[in-house]
């Protein structure tokens, strides 16, 4: 009987929290991770990590970067200063859609509603039209809004999915500016999934760089030395501390690989903090 | 008499766009870089832009980076995609205030109305209230609406500025999580500051990187050689093509500097794209 509930236990559906309502891309991006999972819907991305570090869910999924717009650095700064690392990545595409009430004209439109970075993704089509644009904490948050009001003169940006949800009516499809747009999202918690596609052969880490000619250049020299690619490369300000940075590097092998291993004994001569925020599978289309 | 036009074509006070209502922070950079100057609100950072390719303003002044948030993406993007050059940088002390309508008691507040970016960098003691936050497209409008709305359930993150503007009383001041905490902005135009405290001394520019081993590495080995500083580098997804970056670097020489000639020319050896997107006296304190 107690091997039963260990087994139980280890094959339970995993609790996973995502900002958002139901319908945002932070959901999609947890199913796409997980397949089967009990996906929680939560206030902010702060209250994601917040439920992973005292074992309320068993994951999260906060969004990294966008392909239009960039870092997101409010969670890089809670992968600083909380306990859960990232054991996965998940890339989602982001197709924006114009939803309104059914009836709705797009000639009566004054106002659209949605997320910051859906409006800002959008900004030609909804600057071409002189909408009035109003920020909200999320997407499918302004897709419910939209129902509730029942306006002919609101519409909201948000994902096809959220529309069905909502039984709202696409006015207008793929209007972001650049078509090809995809979020990366991480996946947070203290264990590596249940079912990891393979091994890491990604890592994440943060490194304070010295303020002086070359040292960035005296930091990377181990990765090329050790033949490991660099995806993706940013100096932050440190919080509190205006214009001294910290880098935030992902590189292309695990962290246990000996090359790996190699360029951050050498990276460690060169700077008094190193922190790896974790090491993961990279994201592959076909997953 | 065309004498006399000339001279006080020249000596007319500047136009200047900024992004936001009468009392935002960046309606202060412009007068603090500037001194006295015509400071016109605009809608949004690209219509500063807008003002000032087309010549309706002379100068423009966008933020580029947050002390606790990091870079502005929008501006990147837009500095990429316009005409205008970075002629200057301007650093400006961010302290933000909660403002009600006189008489509001803080156990009374419901709403805080603000510009994301102001909201999360108060977000400790907003989360710590447990108040419900309201994005709003920027810190002044928001204390506007305070005003308008007259609500003493409401209240606005702004600066002591806008508070002032409007009539509005400080409920809590410093309420930013770190202290410490600086927005850089740029001075965009088609021409230097009329009065410029000096020769050029930093450059921004943009250039691509290949997706291979030891890649950066070797674009930073020029400036390593000529012991030019590094201030600021980042790696951004190209809009429109997924997952293949671009580096944004700033470094700490002038454009026409003999040294940083010949990293340049290092650079554009390694690379097939380069552009520099301004060379400019970096922001002194003492200024």
């Amino acid at each position: 009987m107690a091997e039963a509930q260990v087994r139980s236990r280890e094959r339970r559906t995993p609790r996973v929290g995502y900002q958002g309502e139901p319908g945002a891309y932070s959901e999609d991006a947890a199913r796409r991770f997980f397949g089967d999972c009990e996906a929680e819907p939560l206030p902010t991305v702060r209250a994601v990590f917040e439920r992973v570090e005292i074992g309320a869910d068993d994951y999260g999924v906060v969004p990294l970067e966008n392909s239009q717009a960039g870092s997101i650095n409010e969670t890089y700064d809670l992968l600083l200063r909380h306990g859960p690392e990232i054991v996965g990545e998940v890339i989602v595409r982001v197709d924006h859609v114009l939803l309104g009430i059914p009836g709705t004209d797009l000639s009566g439109i004054r106002r659209v509603l949605s997320h910051p970075q859906a409006l800002a993704q959008c900004e030609e089509f909804l600057a071409a039209h002189g909408w009035e644009v109003v920020p909200f904490p999320d997407t499918a948050g302004a897709a419910r809004t939209i129902v509730e009001e029942a306006r002919r003169d609101q519409a909201a940006v948000a994902g096809r999915r959220a529309g069905e949800l909502y039984g709202l009516e696409a006015l207008a499809e793929s209007i972001q500016t650049f078509p090809e747009n995809f979020t990366k999202f991480a996946v947070i918690g203290d264990a590596p999934p249940p079912e990891a596609p393979g091994p890491p052969d990604k890592t994440s880490l943060v490194f304070a760089v010295a303020d002086v000619p070359g040292s960035l250049h005296a930091c990377l020299a181990g990765f090329a030395d050790q033949g490991i690619n660099l995806n993706k490369i940013e100096s932050r300000p440190q919080g509190g501390r205006p214009w001294k940075y910290v880098m935030y590097l992902d590189f292309g092998a695990g962290v246990e690989e000996p090359r790996a291993r190699a360029a951050l004994e050498e990276l460690s001569k060169r700077t008094s903090f190193v922190r790896v925020l974790g090491s993961y599978r990279a994201w592959r289309d076909e997953q």
